[in-house]
This record gives C-alpha cells, sequence and structure tokens, in this order.
C-alpha cells in the first residue's frame, strides 16, 4: 500500500483504498450463475448501478470518494479509536487494547459507510429505489437512512427470525422511511414456493438476498443494494482500516494483531485491508476473523464456487462456503449468519495471510459484557465475537509478558438488540441469586473469562 | 454571567456556573420537611455526600470541575452542536436551528454529567453504594455506569410502568452493574403500604425517589443521588450551556431561543442557566420549557412549598406542583413524569425569565419522528417535546419572515424507547395503508405538522 498520508482530509480519506491492487495473485474470477464463464460486468450493472459493477472489477489502488459521499461521511466520520485502558487494567494484560468504534454512526453500525455510495450512484443513475436484504436490521436501517439522504425509496427484505429478534430495528427501518418485508415473503416467487413448504420458515440472509434480487430485476428503477460479499463493499468499508492507520500512526503505534467480527466481510474487510496491504509489504501483523462456531463458514466450511444468495440467482463466487442452502441456527448475531464469506476474504484465508477462529456464542456475549462493564460500551452481539478474540489475545499477551497492540473493530451498538444480553444476564442466575453486582465481582477480581 | 471563555480547555469548561450568584432575588429556601424553617444544610448532609449539600446551598459563581470528574467527561465531552439544515429545509423556514446533541454519552443522555460527580464525591467520603429512582431509566443507567467508574454500588428504583415500557433500559443497568428494584417495592414500608392498597400501583418517580430515601437512611454506606430538582443537579448540567455558548459564539451565533424539555428541571437548566446568566446581564434571549400536557406543572400547576417525594420524606421546596401524591398518566416520556420542578426553574418561571408551554405527546412523537426522518436522529420521547417546541418556533420564524438563531437540546436517544416510535407508527394506519413512505411524503411535500 502506498503511503496514503496525503490524501487524508481533517481525518477522512479522500480515496478508497482497493487492495485487488495489491494481491500477489488475483483472487478467481466470479463466474457465470449456471455456467463455468467468467462473468460479464455488464451482467452486474443489470441490476445494480454501473459504478457499484465498475468498482467490482477494478484493479485500481485508490478510488477516489465522490464529494457527495465525503460530505455525508463527514456527519459521523472520523470515527474514534479507543484505547479499552480499563479492560487492559482489569484483564491484567501488558497488552495494549484498541477499538475502532465504528458504533457511532447515526444507524449504529460500520454500514453506512457503504449505504451512502450505493445509495448516491443509484441516484446519480436516476434510481427510484434500492431493494436489500437485512440480517440482524444493522444493514437495512443504514439503507434507509442513506436513501432517505439522496431521496431514494428503500425495501428490505428483512430474515424472518431477525425481525422477530430485533423488532427494534424495524420499528427503525420504518422510522428513516424503510418498507420492512419478512422473508421469506409472499411477495417473490422464491418466498412463496419456501413458505408453501413451511409456513414457519426462519429465514436466511441468503433467502433475504434471493427476494431481494428477484424484485429489483422485476421493477423499472428499481436496484439492488448488498450489504457485504461484494469487493465494492470491502472498498467502501476501507474507511474503517484507513483512519485507524492514520490514528495509531500520531500515536506512535503500530497493530500487532488486528481483529474483526466475520459474517460475510465486510467489517473484517474494512478494517483489516489497508493493514493487510501493508503486511504485504512487509509488515509482520496476524490478522484474525472471527466467527460464530454456530455458522462457520471460514473455519468449517470448502473453498470452492457458490452462489451468494439461496435460490442460485447470482454469479458464483469462490469462497468458503457451508453451501447456499444452509440454514444456520439462530444466534443473537444474526448479521452474522451468512453460509460463505466474501471472495477477497476467501482468498486471503486460502493464502494464509488471513487466520479464522470459531467462538461460541456464550463466550462472545460475556465478552460482550465485559466490555460493557469495564468501558461502558454496549456492542452489538456481532461485534461481541471481535471482542472476545481480542480479549483471547490480551490473555495471551499477559501469559507470554509479551505487550502487543491489539487493534479490534466495534462494527455496531447493541442498544436495540438487548435480547442478547438479557437472555445472557438470565441464564446466569447465579449473579442474581448472590445478587452479587458485577461491581462486586470487578472489586474481587472474581470476573473470571469462562 | 462573567465571561468564561478563559477557563475552557479543549472544549470543556473547568468549573460549573452557578446560576443562583447572579439571581435578581434569591429563590425562597427550602423547609424542615414539617416546619416552616429553613433547612440546616447538615440535615441533606445525612443522606448525601456532604460536598453536594454545600452546593446546593452555595452562592460562588463559578464552581470548579474537580479534575477526577473532567477526565471522566473527556471520554464523551464535549458534546456536537448539530445545525439541524435539512430539517430547516423540510420546514422552509429562515430559522437556524440548532441542537446540542446529549445523546452520545454512553449511557444515552445528559444524566451522565451529574451522575459522575455524585458518584466521584460518594467515593471520596467513602460512601460503600448509591440508591436512587428512575423514571425512563436513562438517570438510572447513568448512576449505574458512573458508580461503576468509581466502584460504588448502585441500586435503581424504577418506576413500574416504567420498567414495563423499557425492559431493554433495565438490562442496561444490570449490564452496568446495577441492581434494578421495581418500585414500588415490598423492601419499604412506603413500598409495602401501597402494594397492600393496589397490588398492581403503577408507581411514579415521587414514590421511587421515596423509596431510595428510605433505602439510603437504613443503610450505612448508603447515601442517596438524585438525577434532577437539586441546584447541584442544575449546576453540574450547566457544562451543557456553557459549551453551547461557546460552539454558538465560534459560529459567530446568538440565541434568540433557547429550549429544553422539562420534568424535573434538569436538562433545559442545563441548557439554559448560562444564557439565563447573560439575559441577566442585558441579552434579550428567550427561554421556552417545553412540558407534556399530560403532566403541566408548570402550565398548570400551584407555584407553593411542596414535597419532592411522594411520602413527604424530603425537605419541601417552593416549585410549581401538581401536589406530590400525583401520579401522572401514562406517557412514553416516562422521565417527564414528575409532579413538581425544579426550584430554581420555577423561580424563573415566576419571575417571567422562562416561558413554560405544553406539548401533547402525538405532536411531540411526531416531531420526534421528523427528526429522525430529516436528521437521522433517533430522539428520546422526552427530548420530543423540546424537538416540537423547537419546529413550532421555526415555523413562526417562517410566517413572520424572520430569521432566528433557535437551538434546543437533544437529553437523550431513543434507541433503547423504541415502543413509543411502534406505537406512533401503528396508529397511523394511513402512512401504511398507502404504503407511502416518508421518501414519498417528504418528495411531495406532504409531510404537515399536524
Amino acid at each position: 500500500m502506498a503511503s496514503s498520508s496525503e490524501s487524508f482530509v481533517d481525518g477522512l480519506p479522500v480515496a478508497w483504498y482497493n487492495l485487488a491492487a495489491d494481491l500477489p495473485e488475483p483472487p478467481p474470477p466470479m463466474l457465470e450463475p449456471s455456467r463455468d464463464e467468467p462473468l460479464e460486468p455488464s451482467r452486474l450493472a443489470a441490476f445494480m448501478p454501473a459504478a457499484l459493477a465498475e468498482q467490482e472489477f477494478s484493479r485500481q489502488r485508490w478510488v477516489p470518494i465522490p464529494p457527495e459521499v465525503l460530505e455525508a461521511y463527514r456527519s459521523w466520520r472520523p470515527t474514534a479509536l479507543v484505547r479499552a485502558t480499563r479492560l487492559e487494567k482489569h484483564l491484567r494484560t501488558p497488552a495494549r487494547i484498541y477499538f475502532k468504534d465504528e458504533s457511532r454512526s447515526p444507524p449504529g453500525s460500520h454500514k453506512l459507510n457503504t449505504a451512502i455510495p450505493q445509495a448516491y450512484y443509484a441516484s446519480q443513475q436516476g434510481f427510484r429505489r434500492l431493494v436489500t436484504e437485512s440480517g440482524a436490521g444493522q444493514w437495512g436501517c443504514s439503507l434507509a437512512m442513506a436513501c432517505s439522504m439522496f431521496a431514494l425509496e428503500c425495501k428490505v427484505f428483512m430474515v424472518n427470525v431477525s425481525a422477530q429478534q430485533r423488532p427494534y430495528r424495524r420499528t427503525l427501518m420504518r422510522l428513516w422511511g424503510g418498507e420492512v418485508v419478512v422473508s421469506p415473503s409472499l411477495q417473490t416467487a422464491l418466498g412463496r414456493r419456501l413458505l408453501a413448504r413451511d409456513q414457519n420458515y426462519r429465514g436466511s440472509i441468503g433467502v433475504a438476498i434471493a427476494e431481494s434480487i428477484e424484485t429489483a430485476l422485476g421493477e423499472t428503477g428499481a436496484g439492488y443494494a448488498c450489504g457485504s460479499i461484494y469487493n465494492y463493499v470491502m472498498l467502501h468499508q476501507t474507511v474503517i482500516g484507513l483512519e485507524t492507520a492514520q490514528q495509531l500512526a500520531a500515536l506512535g503505534e503500530t497493530p500487532d494483531v488486528v481483529i474483526g467480527s466475520i459474517g460475510a466481510g465486510s467489517n473484517f474487510a474494512g478494517l483489516a485491508f489497508p493493514f493487510i496491504g501493508q503486511r504485504l509489504a512487509g509488515k509482520p501483523t496476524r490478522f484474525l476473523a472471527a466467527e460464530p462456531r454456530a455458522c462457520p463458514s471460514l473455519t468449517r466450511g470448502r473453498y470452492r464456487y457458490d452462489h451468494t444468495d439461496a435460490a442460485g440467482l447470482t454469479p458464483r463466487v469462490k469462497m468458503h462456503t457451508l453451501g447456499h442452502t444452509y440454514v444456520p441456527p439462530d444466534i443473537y448475531a444474526c448479521g452474522l449468519r451468512y453460509h460463505g464469506c466474501a471472495p477477497l476474504v476467501s482468498h486471503l484465508v486460502n493464502l494464509g495471510v488471513v487466520e479464522p477462529i470459531a467462538i461460541s456464542e456464550p463466550a462472545a456475549l460475556r465478552a460482550g459484557w465485559l466490555l460493557a462493564a469495564t468501558e461502558g460500551v454496549i456492542a452489538a452481539p456481532e461485534s461481541a465475537y471481535a471482542i472476545r478474540a481480542a480479549i483471547n489475545e490480551a490473555v495471551r499477551c499477559r501469559r507470554q509478558h509479551t505487550s502487543e497492540c491489539i487493534v479490534f473493530c466495534l462494527s455496531g451498538h447493541g442498544l436495540c438488540d438487548m435480547e442478547a444480553y438479557d437472555a445472557y444476564l438470565s441464564k446466569r442466575p447465579k449473579i442474581s441469586a448472590e445478587k452479587a453486582s458485577l461491581i462486586e465481582l470487578l472489586r474481587a477480581g472474581k470476573l473470571r473469562l469462562a
């Protein structure tokens, strides 16, 4: 990665970083849905803005951020890089733990970083409406807000189980002008087929993607927007890592470990890609992608060509996948319930640059609780996987008496997703029975990382 | 108010502003609970830290903020002053609307501004635990977090109806180490008395205050913490207005109208008092205190001596009150369900310096929705009353062709309080029936302020 310090204005990069320009070997190409032939860019442009289809195939290292997008970013970026000193103290670790706080965007997560350019390009091209899927609702909220900024309509297919688990997110999308459809729905052929088979079908992100694309293809003036997977999404998210690199440099820090939660990959990629560019230029940083043990595409999936949606409508990409018809079990981190992982991230895992790790839900929620108790921050259940990985690394540093710099991404806040923590606290009867407040535990140093 | 520009460090004031020093006449004194005699400061010190009891009676203009408190403030202050340009555009108003964003504190409201010094002084004096009441839960969350920062235990009596309406807030308090007791409870004599009379008693802030004080008085090492009403709470909250004054000055602005939602008064006072100090020195600013029509202590209450709690345990203060046994109807803005109003604010209303206005719940929620739709910000139901008053003023400016500077306080976010907006959206069948998204309304310019 070329030095980019000259391309910052008031703490914000003026160009996205495209890792594809610096890879030792390019990732395997995207293939036609049903033929083993590389996909023509024009095929993507059939259901999404042409500018995005172009970015998908670009090998240009720096992609300028349009001024309208930069202006919108300014309303909450640059985001803070926070040193978690109270967490460090509690863990008695010599490590320095930093988190990049993406939870402070108006809709509450990093997803707005790509929602804004997607809505911008769509409005530039004269689209009237964007259609998308949403798992946890973070992406749907971000797109609804971004659409309202550029006077576009927004329709969100929200995974059934997530819509039940996260009613607040539905309300939020509606407040921001979005139309929320529970997926599977009766509005699409796929949805009708699935509901005919099972009225209570719980849905998956793959199904919601397929319904969104079917809808976008069938409506004039409608485009499909995607919250992850695609190269252009990873590209937009690099604002996270670019800002972090500059903020760390200002502190005289170089990261030893860079950590992100991983579902389809955009949060991890956003933080890690700029640093991976530096590693490819010689820096010895480690990269951890923390996925749920309940949906282990990177640690237990196969690296092969698969569809990104459940219906097989989409082009095939080479990725770590559990199979596009796989329905992950219900976990609170609904945003990570995806059968595959972005081709660029999968490629890096395959090259041995990125280490995937699987973390159990209770371990993740416990880590989220600990961050709340020490730093006051309420993390999204999705972010809790990265927190847990960071804590594990900090504990390793204590054991090895090594002072490393650990950086993780706090992808979103959990203020609308309290059910997860509520369930977690309720399942710990010992705590409430003993009326041992967290403070007492902290005081007594009894809080262990189970 | 003396110029205080020299007493700022990195955008944060180093002293709180005490309006009592600049009042043309002092407010009527606090009286003994059951005798018409001025209260001895030592009586307050029996159930709260001595430093706070001292601040309650202070006439010193500037009260230095302890370094430990300043350091804690630094983790989120100074808060942003945001120009609501998209709202202005939507209202086609020549007014300039600014809001001071207190919603970005870790627990989500301005309440942390006083929770931190209260926990700090308590820990300095060797208290082991703080006990408090909470309506909406914003104050309980803030105190739980502040207590965890200073290794104190925290017990919160949460108003029954609020605990039902805002389950997320309960979970939050527990995540931050607080113990939540639904009020009325079986833990106090008052609670047992009320529950014996009516098992489903819905509670009020006044009852919760009484239970907290009864508990604090009965336990060694326990102190009472109060989220509003007292002069020292108003004092701590002046960081809001002091920062705002400096931020406006940097923009070359002077406020024509200063607006805050009002329940017991701390949010309004925090923003307004420093500007009221300036008005007393000659500036012609107007001050609007926006209260719920459902709990109209300032617009329909009597200005007389009354207790601040429902049981008559507390000293009596002269305030606008609906009577200390009054149980306000259920509204979503539970934080504003209080029978009285801070003596200092009541005094200013009585002097004609502050104009109280009453706003209906639907009008407030509609305004909250409009802010969400235009600026992306999700306001607490409490804050929506100030938003509505600001919108009313902006509409007046349009009609009068006058370009005024309107400043209101966004006291907290509503991300944990979606029930209010959910109910609001559900009660508007026209919108969902027509599937007219907000965007369509905005585009068509059809969004009216009913």
